[in-house]
């Protein structure tokens, strides 16, 4: 094979999320592309690189799959050192096996760097376990971003049975919430969501499932995407990191203790 | 507050797939308290610390809950820098909540450091993307410990409306594939095992669900817990990561790529 390129996942926005392989695949870069959500300080840890983003920004589309693809074979096989760099986990929703398959069609070998996902960090670092004795001993994760998507598996979710973490779908919240209230779950079911996970600007709202579809920013203060949590789970969230805020406003997390009010 | 404890993920095996923040916890770190399957060379991190296994190991019974969160309030009351290590995720499965939730009740400030959770990067080193354009665009991970953690997500859940990642399962694997296939799930929806994720001594099967409960070592050869992937996107994996050996063959697996027989 010639060439390579690494799949390297950046974790939920927080440079220091990054993993060690992670780290090291950057410093030694030649060439990264990467997603419009990767922080620029985390672009700093491969000084080396040339860098090139090409995800959705500044209102300009997103590069097409088809091209990202022919970027990397492209660069792979001129025998530089590739990175492929994606927001949380280049596997969880991150068309990462998409890119994969396109390298080894090509004849590019493909490493793949796992990392951490926000459908675990956003709700974590928001004081909420996904999973806790007696709460809950499962977890679905779904994209929000087209109905067919998340409507086969939690219009027919079992009511209580999972803690539910929805990402991309901050523009679906209505629709989530009715339908699996439809279903049978409890329109009090504690509900969360929370922006910018492991940024300076993280914010988090907590709530009850009814109320999910009330007035709420579409993207954070830093217009960064929200990440959804439903379930029982989300009730820890007040003990985990206290807020002083009434109910239902929007608060400021760090490092999964809350600072309420502007930082 | 008095005293700091810091919950860290030390990720799915390899110490190279801690993220920035845990090693640097790690580093400063007075004591640390660890579970049985974090990595020696992970410890090694820690070169000041004291270090204390308070999971099963050896045949030896774990530490019981309570008596690891007495650990952990007295060290942080005596003013050390205390880590409590988790395999993966310290709040997927890894009861971070109820010991973050004693350290509260206690009044010590406790931080949580997410780590790569092995749900993901078990499938995705073995080639295995959880989620995949037309294939899936869910994730449901489920806890096999006990059947009343799996059972009440499983039993209902729509057929291939997700990818089902289990962990701590594989005693309950013919239960899992029968309670499956009674719901509706295709027999040949494509499963996998993989042993010993992100070590030099980890292994996978490739098969059909409905080969599940077929004779499979409980243990990887390291002895390493396996996880279980059910979905269509399983039958990526030998084009992500070929294999030259016969089907139902148990391979040796690293960094993504397979290396077929011993290494």
């Amino acid at each position: 094979m010639i060439g390579r390129v690494t799949l390297v996942g950046a974790g939920p926005g927080d440079p220091e999320l990054l993993t060690l392989r992670a780290a090291k695949a950057l410093a030694e870069a030649d060439i990264v592309f990467y997603d419009a959500l990767v922080a620029k300080a985390t672009l700093e840890l491969a000084p080396r690189a040339q860098k090139f983003c090409v995800g959705k920004r500044a209102g300009r589309p997103s590069t097409a799959q088809a091209t990202i693809h022919e970027l990397l074979v492209r660069a792979a096989r001129r025998g530089k050192r590739v990175v492929r760099l994606k927001g949380g986990d280049p596997f969880l929703f991150g068309r990462g096996g998409e890119e994969a398959l396109a390298l080894r069609a090509a004849g590019i070998a493909c490493d793949v760097v796992p990392g951490v996902s926000s459908a675990l960090a956003a709700p974590a670092l928001a004081g909420i376990p996904v999973t806790h004795r007696s709460l809950a001993s499962a977890l679905v994760v779904v994209s929000g971003h087209a109905e067919s998507a998340w409507q086969p598996l939690l219009a027919r979710l079992e009511p209580r049975s999972a803690t539910v973490v929805v990402l991309m779908g901050l523009h679906a919240r209505g629709a989530i919430a009715r339908a699996l209230i439809e279903r049978g779950w409890p329109p009090a079911t504690p509900a969360a969501v929370v922006w910018g996970a492991a940024t300076a600007d993280a914010r988090r709202w907590l709530g009850r499932l009814s109320a999910l579809d009330a007035a709420l920013p579409e993207d954070g203060p830093s217009g960064a995407p929200g990440t959804i949590v439903i379930g029982e789970v989300v009730s820890l969230a007040e003990r985990l990191a206290p807020s002083q805020s009434s109910a239902d406003e929007v608060e400021a997390v760090s490092q999964g203790e809350v600072h309420v009010g502007a930082r």
